[in-house]
Parts: structure tokens; sequence; C-alpha cells
């Protein structure tokens, strides 16, 4: 801890400023790598669609022509804000980043891009990075934690407490003082934003906020080492965000286990191409399928049980008509799960306007379901009830869906998986040269200094 | 209008996109011009303030080393974002820009930068600058007055309307159609944010705030240009703005006299250096000074009657340490203004932290006023009971304060008061290089390109 820390600086502030890589433990070094070689081929797969080429386009015509800050399948640098603008517009559009389930946040969309671009741009060293990733996982969880269920309910968790994490990542690489971390944070804090409203009609923000929160966060880090000041209590303050954007916040949540519970850990890496809210019943849809050997065709109707935040989420999908759309349609997804056995980003592409797909869409169904909700967000159960055509009635269970920490993914699939995206993306990356960038990436803790990822 | 609109789409979207300059009312177009004269003075002695420069280096850190779009102070251009970023943030320091008593918002802190940024980069007309900036304000305050007092209370309207009013105006300069329009306004609303808390402890978030509008509503405005799309329905939609910032938001304050009521016209100059909330009760004091001949210290004890809105903000300023501190409270504005006649940049400088300042400061208090607060926001009555050393109790009370539409600026009056606040900058401009700046601003709308306000 730095000399300059009074005693009214907030712990989370404190922790973020002063975590060093040796703080943090192995098994959690081991996973952040996970997470970033995920995020990597979540950015790969993204950079291509329509809303993140118009997000990096603007972000690029207002960066320098060049600089030390790798935006990401455009062979080409920038600024520190238009690589962070452009990396992290593309970084969820898949819907395969990683999630946290008991803050419902995704912190690998507003974390990386960040802290990589500036970690470019000070030559920093890999350990360096990966610590600062750190910080920004272990902060942007707890602020969403914090604002809890009430704020989910309106607000984008991942855009609004990802300012937050982002302001934590860029400031630990920015070496600020705790009491500047502060700062920092009142800054990012202040320029929290994010509503689902873009929900109801499909619309484009999505990429829009997960940009918009890791360049606030990012400039809110800039600005404090500059001496720009922020709220000193944006959190709680009668003024701050709690007051403003939460009816259920519980600050015990932002300083939960600081040093000791290791939230990076309890990330969860997607399996299914799909928003998080249907991959329980996705995954117990799949047990039931493989236990009694049923096909698509022998299902008359799935009813998923549910908890409310799917419900809010999912619920007003009912017709996609675009592909991102469909990744929020509870009978979509399970459609694509039952005719394939897997909601990869090929089989939504190939399959979400089929007719098979449509059909089996509409006999499924969400319900309430009690013991979910009252788990949720902690632990996402998956249970469905499925009647099959010939009238039996069976029920399907998940305690953990797969990439859950309990259930997660081991590098030999983390890698396959990163392949897989990148080849998705457009224009895709050469194999060999998405292999080499994978491979690499796996020994980034031991670089002298974080190089460009596709060399 | 264009053909493209749906009926569905907002009349407030329909009205920002398709407003020219000839239906804009004469006197409302001159009172544009004077609004854009008056911002010119306030950006001038405001780029040099500390926090306005972290926010401008930061910027022009981040944009190319050169640019159509005017940096103001830095005799340098970059790209739009850049320029729109360090000349918002430099519009609200000097606490001397405009503001909307109803909607208790500084349109011009947040709709002439962007606008600017974006006329010089497309090389528009001064008219058409001027009708964007037009559209920026309506839209602005509608956007404000929409979402209330509950709103205010918690978030900065500046800040949160401010995306709106830039979007609005930058998207007019782009010539959105009106869904694009409507587009903008779901990518601007989503960004909206700003919390009052950094006043507990006088944080520079002010300046952030600006900043983070004006460049948001530009990056929501271009990006629907490129087809990126945004909530249809960003202000009441069930997880909309007034959904998660807003228990009073009103939805026909959004449509309020569109095309007939004027919003821009109803703008207020601020005469005094400081906070709005402060103008009523200064104008009162003074009133009462000069109708009974009264000097400072005579002044043994006075009681400000105000409104709720006034004990929220200025309340917690009880032993302001900054000059910026000082301009919320409501004491040091009224010890200046007694000790001065006027409580202007330089009184401020000089006398905020005098003796004479302090303990006249100490003698001042607020309290609820039922009928102040009910005619607030609409109408900002001054009222106080002053004591006299010699034992007398006197009400003073003004109706309008000086610089509100029925007891406005002058051209003179706006001419040199933007001169004072030029040469007030750091470093200051030149008197002559000021003068005539001023001059060609009050020419705009016969130019056929916007050029660089400081050539």
């Amino acid at each position: 801890m730095k000399n300059d820390t009074p005693a009214a600086v907030h712990p989370l502030a404190v922790f973020a400023a002063t975590l060093d890589w040796q703080d943090v433990p192995v098994p959690v070094r081991r996973r952040t790598e996970d997470l970033l070689v995920d995020w990597f081929g979540s950015v790969l797969a993204g950079q291509g669609a329509r809303p993140v080429r118009s997000i990096a386009d603007f972000a690029l015509a207002q960066g320098p022509e060049a600089g030390p800050c790798e935006v990401l399948g455009h062979a080409r640098g920038s600024a520190p804000m238009a690589a962070a603008m452009a990396n992290a517009a593309a970084s969820h559009v898949a819907e395969q980043d990683d999630v946290h389930n008991g803050s419902v946040f995704h912190p690998a969309a507003v974390v990386f891009a960040p802290a990589l671009a500036v970690a470019q741009q000070r030559g920093a060293s890999g350990s360096d990075f990966l610590a600062a990733c750190v910080a920004g996982y272990e902060v942007g969880i707890r602020v969403g934690e914090f604002l809890g269920r009430s704020h989910y309910r309106v607000f984008h968790t991942t855009a609004t407490a990802g300012t937050l994490a982002a302001a934590a990542a860029v400031g630990r690489l920015l070496r600020l003082t705790p009491l500047q971390m502060q700062h920092a944070f009142g800054s990012a804090g202040t320029q929290s934003a994010g509503l689902w409203e873009f929900l109801a009609t499909g619309a484009d923000s999505k990429q829009l906020h997960t940009a918009h929160a890791a360049t606030a966060g990012l400039m809110a880090a800039c600005l404090a080492q500059d001496g720009f000041t922020g709220a000193a209590d944006i959190f709680t303050g009668a003024r701050g965000l709690a007051a403003g954007m939460s009816t259920d916040a519980d600050p015990s949540r932002l300083v939960d286990g600081l040093g000791t519970r290791w939230a990076t850990a309890e990330t969860s890496f997607k399996w299914h191409a799909s928003c998080r809210h249907t991959h329980p019943a996705a995954d117990a849809l799949l047990q039931l399928m493989q236990a009694h050997k049923l096909q698509a065709q022998d299902i008359a109707e799935v009813t998923c049980h549910v908890h409310q935040g799917a419900l809010d989420v999912l619920g007003p999908v009912v017709s996609p008509v675009t592909v991102h759309q469909s990744k929020f349609s509870m009978g979509t997804v399970l459609a694509l799960v039952a005719r394939f056995g897997h909601a990869g980003l090929g089989e939504f592409d190939a399959g979400f306007l089929a007719p098979e797909t449509v059909a089996l869409r509409e006999r499924v169904t969400m319900v309430l379901d009690a013991e979910v909700d009252a788990a949720y967000p902690r632990r996402w159960i998956g249970k469905v009830t499925l009647r099959t055509t010939d009238g039996r009635v069976l029920q399907g269970r998940v305690d953990e869906p797969k990439g859950d920490p309990g259930n997660t993914l081991s590098r030999e699939e983390i890698t396959a998986k990163a392949l897989r995206l990148a080849a998705y993306g457009s224009p895709a990356l050469p194999a060999d040269a998405a292999a080499a960038a994978v491979e690499r990436l796996w020994g980034i803790e031991q670089q002298p200094r974080v190089g460009w990822l596709l060399g």
C-alpha cells in the first residue's frame, strides 16, 4: 500500500491499486489466462459484425492513423481510446464471452480491451497486464453484486459496473495510488450507463455498451493519473450509484472477501453462443435427450422453469428476425440444441430461421420457478419439463451448466473454442495465424512487454 | 419530412431531423446567436482551468495531431470527438454559461461544442449550424423537463439529457432521417449518465459530465448515420430512461409545443459567476440593498427563502475551500454581492476566502419556502429577509433574476460579458483578437461555411 492512503480511501480502491501478481493464487492466475484466451476468440469472431464495424469505423476516424494499441482484426494500431473502443465493441456480439453468475456481469467484454490498449501503450509486462485484468474482474464483479437485482431489471450491469471494472484495470496499469484509484472510481461511476430498453426492438446497443464502459473507465483512470478528482463515495453516497440506480444495493458486497475470495475464478465460460440466461435450460434439455435417446422430432413441448431475470431478458423476444435477436430467444436456442446437440455460432447462422427450428421454437415456453429464482444469481439451475410426441412427460435438470466453475472447460476446449471463433470472424483469420496467436497468448505471463496479439 | 418516416417515429425525432432555419422565428434566431456568443466567452474563460486542461490533454492525446475541428484555446484542430470533448469540458467550469429554468438544464454546455466540431468537419453553413443548435436546445430542454425533479435530485440533468441534446444537434447537421434520429436518441439515451455525488467533496466531475454528454451524443448521431440502431422508445419504454432514472417523468413534456413553443428563447443568461440556484437570492439582496442604500457592514443576518433544489445542491457546501466550491456556497455569493454589487469571476478569485467574505458568509442561512418551491422550476423567485445591524428587518424580492427571458441581457451586455470572460481565460486571449472573434461570431448566420472561431 502506498503512503498517501488516507484511512478513508475505500478498501476496494486500495485493493485495486495495490494488487500484485504474486498476491494472486496460482490457480486464479491460470484461470485468468484461460479467460484471456477465451476473450481473444470472441473479439476475432465479433470484429466483422455490422454494429461492431460501425463502432470501429467511428473509433478509427477519431484516432490517429497509427499508434501503439492494436485494433484487432484491422491490422493497424491507434491511440488507447480508439483501440479500446473497437475491441470492446467486438467482445460481446458473438455472445460467447464469459459471465460471472452472481453479478450477471460479463467481465471480459469490458476489462481486457482497455487493459490491453494501455498495456501496449506503456509496454507493460505480461504479468502486470494480467494483474491489472484481475483487478478489473474483482472490482467489476463486486460492483455488479453490489448493485443487485433491482439494478439489473432496468440496467445492463456489464455496461454500468463495466466502467468501474475498466477503470480498475487501467488504473492498476497506470500505477495509480489508492486515492487516485478512488478518484478514478468516482469518474467512472458518474459515467455509468446502459439501459436494457434496446432489447424491445433488438437494437444494436449492447455493442455500444461495452465500448462505452471500456472507454469511460479508461478515461477515468487516465484523468485520475493527471490529478482529476471524482466523487469520494460514488457507491453509497446520497447521490451516488446506489441512490440513483438500485433499490436493493448491498454495500457489503463491494468488499466481500477482498484478497481471499477470487471472483475472477468464479467466472463461467459460455459454451452455447447465446444469452447466458438460456444455457441452464439448454443443458437440462440436452441431458434429458441424451438420457432418453430422444431426437428433435420426438419433442411435443418443452416448458423451461426459469428465474425472473430470464423472463425479463428473454420474454420480449418472441419472433426473432435477426440472428442476434435469436440468441435471446429461448425457443430458438432449445430448438438448435435439440436439432444439433449444440447452439454454436454456425448453428445459429445456418438454422435460426429454418422451418424445423421455428416449429420447435413455437413449442417452447418459460414459467417462473421458485427454486430456480431463489438460487439465482449465485447458481443458475436448469430445469425443463419435456412432453414427447408419444405422450411421456420427462423432467430434466442440471445444477451447473457447462462452463461454470464446477463444470469448466479444459485448456484444450478453450483453445478449440477460440479457434472456432477466430475462424468464424469476417474476414476469418487464417487458421495457422490464429493457432500461432493463441499459442503465444498462453505464454503471455512470461512476456517482458505485451506485444500485439496478432504479431 | 423525409419519406422514410414510419408513423411510429417519435415526434421529437421527427422535429429534430426536419427542423429548418426558416422554421425558426426571427426573434428565436437572434436569441440563438446571443446564446452562441455567450457560450464562446464561457469556453475561453474555462479552457485554462485545471480539470478542463486534464480533459483536453486526454482528448488531444487520443485524437490525430491535426484536424478540421477547432480546439478552442489550443490553436490547433483535431477530430470531432477530441474537439467536442475539450470544448464541452471548458463550457461549464466558469459557471457563466446559460441555463433553462424549467428543465434546470444548461444547454450551451452540451450543444454548441459537438455541433461546432461537426459543422467545421463538414463545412456546414452558419445557418445550418445554428438550426442544428436550436434542435439540440429544443430536444435537450424537453428531455430535461420530461425527466423531472425526481431525476434532478440524484442526476445532473445537463449530463443526462445532454447526451440527447448533443445527438439532436449533431444528427441534424448530419441530415439524419427521422428514423435515424430516433436511433441516435436510443444510442444517446443509453449512455445517459451523471451523478451529483461529486458535490459532496467538490470533485471535478461537472467538467467530465459535459464532455461525456457531448461526445456520447456525437457518437450516437454518427453511428446512426452508419445504420447503427438504438432503442425505439428510450424515453418511456419499460426499461428506458424514465424507468431507470425518474419517478415523476411526464411524457407530455417531450412534445410540449413542438414547433410553436421555442424553449431556446426561454433560456436564461447567467449574470453572476455562480451556481444558478444562488442567483434569485443574490438579486433580491441587491435590490434590497439598493432600495435601502445599505452597505455590506450594515448586514447582521440574511435568510434566503429557497426551493428544495437549492437546499439539495447548495446545502452541502458549508466551508468552501476552492473557488469552484465557493460558487455553490450561498453565503459566499451573497457576501460577494453585498461587498461588490456583483459576483463575477474576478470577485470570486480575489475575494472568496477574504475575512470580510467569510464573516458575511457565516451570517447567511437558507430555509425552504413554499411559494418559491411551488413556482420552481418554471419560475425562480428570489426572496430574502435581511436583519440590519441597527435592528431593522427587511424583505427583498425579485420575480425574475437578471438574465431571465423577461429581464434579459442586451447584445451590448452579452458582448461585454463575453469579452470579460475571454480576458479571464488562461492564457488570456489578446483583447483585440477576442473582440474580432466576437464581432465575426455575431455574423455567423451569413457564413457559407463555419470556419474556426479564432481564425
